[in-house]
């Protein structure tokens, strides 16, 4: 059985506030016909703080997608392997017992991949399997996970290490105008996460069953624009309202699996905006307070991408974890319209189980 | 088991001969000082003729990385539709019988991918899994087919779908003038392939065992600069030479599954240029002859990137495919430097048996 362990959470040191990208906004778009709907949008977000990987006024000059390839290299080179070796040491596992490696990132392209670099660098076994996606956008969390829990199905003593490194502040297009990309460039912020699935043993989420849903002919509403400079996000107004078709693919998944989608004790959703989490209340029917998780990454690092899943389950450990036996449900969604989504059982490993009581023992107080 | 079967190939309408490319060589850098030295390794390359999207003349233009990544799009969409019908038609299966689409290409970019146009395009399942991958380069013919056999292990009921669509020509840089990048110029061809792995039943390699392996501190070797101008890519006078560390991997795949790579009955291997053939021929102590199929690729299209050992699996099925229980091996190999292998055994389905019973009675007189 495949357990998706602790992740390992990383976001860069240059901060933004809500009032900065306000102000922001106000004085590069003052003559902007549509600027009082951008702004009041991306007041709704929500967004309080987003964490960057260069000072604000870098990463507005936009130097060329080349230079901003570079940037992404620099950065993912610099900052991911720390990030792996606490998502390893969190799992109680070595890089010599990592089988595959799954990559997922859409905001900076390099080819070999991150997989190759980091085999050579971090003392994994040249015969690691590599997996890197980067068309799969902000699903690619979702998609990561159960890529590596079919891998530990096919090989139950394989452990898979999943790292999501989104850089979103590099796409940041200046001469982008529309309401969707003034709203992005409010929304999205950069962050890695890293996770290992174990094969066997191991404390967290185990992984039972999963699946993937692509909201029929819908490619158009969230895409790249492939260009010479760069990637250009597009964000289509109808995107927020995809969790009325996507909801009955999560119940779907659920009732396979002989549960409610309504009463799961776990929910780590990808927090695309706040109207995705809004909505999923009403058509999970369940509690605000199920998505606190979710709700938290996007208060304090904005839409970090692919990385949201990982970080919101990061969120769940530090409350203390759940229930040995506790039921959830995890979900990326991205573009395809595509939802990636798994269903599972926690699972406190028996030489975790001390630790954890020990404590949840201290927390009682509080 | 899986089985991998009988690939669809299609290369486009426009062939540009090794005459052609040696003159356009010798009009276009005429003033080069390594010019010889470049005639003389494309001639070494036996490529005889490529086929091409575009007439060269609209080549060699290079309209800017947007202009051509339109292009490949367009050209994608037109042209891989009808290869992944015949595959699913080679394999006896419909588009609702796939589980999972790993579409592998190195030579555009498109977010959402191919994957989700595809489902939504062909009548495959809403459900089905989309694994793109992009940065795995030539090795992502080899890892295609091993993710699948991955995905058929964990699923024995699945049915993997993949497809390999390498449009190399519009990665032509006029401005690269290396040595390394005169002779890319002379070796990569555009092509499209796809097959289907059956998790149950069909005929062909059922693949049994596979193994990926990273010769540790050679990811310069083959790799892409990306700029505003599009993916440069850059090949180091050292890859020729990369089948003897490649070899023993090989030997070790062979050996794990109770086989020695010397005596194996079909070898499908990526024919990434004369040099590989000819080292393996050495390095596996095998006789040309077993590289027939991808030596045919060769010559006849050049170097398709991640389509190659598809290409060279359909020919071998041309030939009449080889006896139930062959023994076998599948390679890719590309940046990283990566090999993605596999090995197996020939299988015939037994509703297949007599019809391929009729075929070699048929040319059995030639």
């Amino acid at each position: 059985m495949a357990t998706l362990c602790k992740p390992s959470v990383s976001v860069p040191e240059h901060v933004i506030t809500m009032e900065e990208t306000l102000e922001l906004a106000r004085s590069r778009h003052h003559d902007h016909p549509q600027l009082p709907l951008a702004l009041r949008l991306i007041e709704n977000t929500g967004v309080r703080t987003r964490r960057i990987v260069q000072p604000i006024e870098e990463t507005l000059k936009h130097p060329g997608f080349e230079d901003r390839n570079k940037i992404y290299e620099a950065e993912a080179k610099a900052r991911v392997p720390a990030v792996v070796r606490e998502a390893l040491d969190h799992a109680q596992v070595l890089p010599s017992d990592i089988d595959v490696i799954i990559y997922v990132s859409c905001t900076g392209f390099m080819m070999p991949s991150m997989t190759a670099w980091l085999i050579n660098e971090m003392g994994f076994h040249s015969t690691t399997r590599q997996i890197p996606i980067a068309q799969l956008g902000c699903a690619a969390g979702g998609a990561a996970v159960n890529r590596a829990h079919d891998f530990c199905t096919a090989y139950p003593e394989a452990n898979a290490l999943i790292v999501a490194c989104e850089f979103c502040s590099l796409c940041y297009q200046p001469t982008d105008l529309g309401v969707g990309s003034l709203l992005s460039n409010g929304l999205f912020g950069d962050g890695i996460a890293a996770a290992v699935v174990r094969g066997q043993g191991g404390t967290g989420m185990r992984l039972e069953r999963n699946s993937s849903y692509l909201i029929p002919k819908t490619t158009d509403w969230i895409s790249y624009d492939v260009r010479a400079t760069g990637f250009h996000f597009l964000l289509d107004k109808r995107v927020p309202g995809t969790m009325e078709p996507l909801a009955p693919a999560l119940h779907d998944l659920a009732r396979a699996h002989a549960w409610n989608a309504s009463e799961l004790d776990f929910y780590i959703i990808h927090a695309g905006g706040p109207r995705i989490l809004d909505d999923l209340t009403k058509y999970l029917r369940v509690e605000p307070h199920a998505f606190r998780f979710s709700r938290a990454t996007l208060t304090e690092y904005g839409n970090i991408a692919s990385a949201v899943v990982l970080d919101a389950l990061r969120r769940l450990f530090d409350e203390g974890g759940v229930e040995d036996g506790a039921r959830g449900m995890l979900a990326g969604f991205g573009p395809g319209i595509t939802a990636e989504m798994s269903v599972g059982t926690w699972q406190v490993d028996g030489g975790d189980r001390a630790r954890q009581t020990a404590a949840r023992a201290v927390r009682a107080p509080a």
